[in-house]
Order: C-alpha cells, then sequence, then structure tokens
C-alpha cells in the first residue's frame, strides 16, 4: 500500500449510528469489549468451532431446544433458562471444544446483526488487538469500528478500544480518520493508555458489572493481547479467520 | 446546595440521543458551538430583543413574507433568498438592536425544538461559558448539555464545549456525572484546554468552514467569555435571562 493510496479508519460510537458509515467501508470491526465480543475472542481461542450470533432470546431458545450449546444474556446477567451468558471465562471450557454455540446478548449480536452485509465482518477487544491490527494493515480496505454501546449510548470502553485500533492502523501512515468520532477515540485512547483499568473505573457499565461482582471479566477483558485468534463472519456464523 | 443534595450534570452528543435524557433533567443546555448558538449570544450581545428558532425553511419563510428579518443557513451556507445565516457578525448590526429576529439553522435550532418542553432551556457556547456556568451553579437543578452535532452526528466542538462546562460545574463539588459520555466529554475538554484552536483544528466542520472561507467565524466562535448574557427560551422564543 503506498501513501498515495491511504485508507480510512473510522469510528462509530453506536449501533444506531451506523447508518451514516453503512455504505463506505468494506471492513466492519464490531467490539463488545464488556463483554460480547471478548467472550467471543476467548471462545475460539479455547477452541470453539463456531459462534452463532443471533439477535433475540428466541432465536437462542430455538437452537437449545433443537440441541445446540446456545447462550444469552441480558442487562449483564444470564437469561433464566439458558446455562452461559458473555463471561468469557464459560467458554473455557472443555466441553464447548469443537462445539457450534449459539448467543445472543443486549448490545454485542446487535451491532453484529447491523453490520452483517459489509464485505467482511470481524469481531475485536483488547483480547485480540494487535492480532486484528496486523491483519487489517495487510488489506487495502477501507475500516470502520462499530462500537456496541450500551442500549444504542455511547460508553467508553468500546470507544477506547476503537481508538486504540485506529491509532496502530494510522502510525503505520496507511490509514488516516477524517470523523470527529473518530478523532476523539484516538484522544481518548491516548488518555486511557497508561492505565486501561483505571481510565474505565469511572464507565457505567463497568459499575453496573461490578454490581454483579464481574469485576474478573472486567480485568480479563480490559488485558490487551490474551490471544491471536480474529473471528469473521461467514453465512451468518462466526468462525476463525 | 449541600455536597448531600448535589445534582447531576450530563453530555448529550446529539439531538438523537436526547431520548434518553429528556425526562430526568430540569435544565437543558443546548450547545452548537459552530456557529448558531454562538450567534445567538453575539445577537443579544449586540441587542438583538428576541430571537425565534424554526426547524424548517418554510417556516423562517413565512415570517420574513410577514416582515421579520429572517436567517436560514443549511450546510455553513446562507439559504438563497435569505439576508444572513448563523455568523455572529451578521447580528453585530446597529440595524438589529431591538428586534425580534427568525432564525433556522442546519443543527442548532433542531435541537432547540427537541429541548423545548424542558422546564428551563437555555443556549451556551463558548462566548458566554463563565456567565452560564455561575447562573446554573445558583440553581439546585439536574442538567443535561445537549450538543447539536452535525446531522445527528457527533461533534468535537460541541462536545468540548460541554466538557467545559460539566468541569467547572464538577469542580464546585455540588455536581456530578455518571454518563460515559459525560466522562469523555469532561477528558476530550482537559485535552483541549490548553488550545481550543488547536484541538479543533482537525475537526470536520472546522475543516468544512475553512473551505467557505469562515475562519473568522471559528476564530470568534472558540474565544471563551465574550459576553456575559444568557439567552433563554420562553413560549418559543429566545430572550435575555
Amino acid at each position: 500500500m503506498s501513501k498515495e493510496t491511504r485508507k480510512r479508519i473510522e469510528v462509530c460510537f453506536t449501533p444506531g449510528g451506523f447508518e451514516h458509515f453503512k455504505n463506505d467501508f468494506n471492513v466492519v470491526v464490531v467490539i463488545d469489549v464488556l463483554r460480547a465480543t471478548s467472550a467471543i475472542c476467548a471462545a475460539f481461542e479455547y477452541g470453539v468451532n463456531s459462534i452463532i450470533p443471533v439477535p433475540t432470546i428466541e432465536e437462542a431458545w430455538e437452537y437449545k431446544q433443537k440441541g445446540y450449546l446456545a447462550g444469552a444474556e441480558r442487562k449483564g446477567q444470564i437469561v433464566e433458562g439458558f446455562d452461559f451468558g458473555n463471561s468469557p471465562f464459560s467458554y473455557m471450557n472443555p466441553d464447548f471444544k469443537g462445539k457450534d454455540i449459539v448467543l445472543t446478548t443486549t448490545n454485542g449480536t446487535k451491532s453484529l446483526d447491523v453490520a452483517k452485509d459489509a464485505e467482511i465482518v470481524l469481531v475485536a477487544s483488547f483480547l485480540n488487538l494487535d492480532a486484528i491490527c496486523n491483519w487489517i494493515i495487510q488489506q487495502q480496505k477501507d475500516v470502520v469500528c462499530l462500537c456496541s454501546g450500551w442500549q444504542d449510548n455511547f460508553n467508553l470502553e468500546d470507544t477506547i478500544c476503537a481508538g486504540a485500533i485506529s491509532e496502530k492502523l494510522i502510525n503505520t501512515g496507511y490509514f488516516y480518520s477524517t470523523e470527529d468520532s473518530s478523532i476523539a477515540a484516538k484522544y481518548l485512547y491516548e488518555s486511557a493508555k497508561k492505565n486501561h483499568l483505571g481510565f474505565i473505573k469511572s464507565s457505567s457499565h463497568r459499575r453496573r458489572l461490578k454490581k454483579l461482582n464481574l469485576n474478573k471479566d472486567v480485568k480479563y477483558c480490559l488485558t490487551p493481547n490474551q490471544t491471536s485468534v480474529i473471528p469473521i463472519l461467514k453465512d451468518g456464523k462466526l468462525v476463525k479467520l
């Protein structure tokens, strides 16, 4: 890639704002740090074969009736009747190895649904930060990071992860940003850089998870580069790239 | 006000996101730094009697036919058939003194429309930053800053102005924020603090205005504390508090 043919890297704060970006990007990177996309990365690291993301609890339930391992999370908690939600630790289970898993979550599976028509849809978190950046740098494509947010509102942790990806790509000299949301994400990542957990301590979703005793999950989800897997959406299923 | 009865100061990035904040706040502070709310502040500083904000060009035109001074701006430019748009300098005109003026703009009048049912609706910009903060500190009310954004997308300059207001209020010890958008606005303002223009140089709307040769407007709009006027919405009209 030459400097003359630089590609765009932009940040979209919420699934609701994606309409503005929809038609201009080949690659969509879906981010839901706490915890859906972190859990998906962990699942592939620990050997699941595929993950079928579904937007509703009803669809997840139908799969479960058919014998699938199915997880469902709403508002940070496992939905009644399901065995797991979106804690990354649920997926570090030998029984899940080689299996096809179904998952619905409050925010993350919604943004996968919004992104699904793009040429390439990837799943990112702090856990696979370097791996996903290195792969994207090899492509000559325009990229948008789609933050899942919280019930279609801005959230800090997804924005900072998107800012981290942007910074890494822009630092190569082959990518640039034009949107104010992308510039803000980069500044917020710079403020956060020295201490991920410290910066996000004040975030509303972290407080929500702390109340549910999920601090261990939060710490894991904010630790960069635990895996080199890159989950990609193929025919409605997430698989390892 | 005692520390035990602290009030909230939150930041909403776009008019489209206001639904989430709508019912929880007594005071809405509408911000459209480049340039609607800056122009409105300048207009009152230079002696206009009232400003009637209208959402559509058609409504502005009807007022014009009735003999009102009517301004209309879309995408940074004066709409054909109108004499002025939202350049603050248009309002520094002796002919406007004591007059009732009608105005429609791309983003700013839209957020005034979204906010209009709140108990108190104020207009803020960098131009009246200290004045509006000092007045709000006297009230015992929950406050939300409503950024006008750009066509319902996040923008930097409004967010940073909202971050400046938040910081001033929180520093008194009598206000607090809980939303991630508010925390982000405060961090972005901290990054911007040393050099307003420098930080916003990269913003997309500033680039848009630069192309239209509106650098003089941008510089004026980013200069804090040029006036102590506080425009307030009363029965559909903006007047001086």
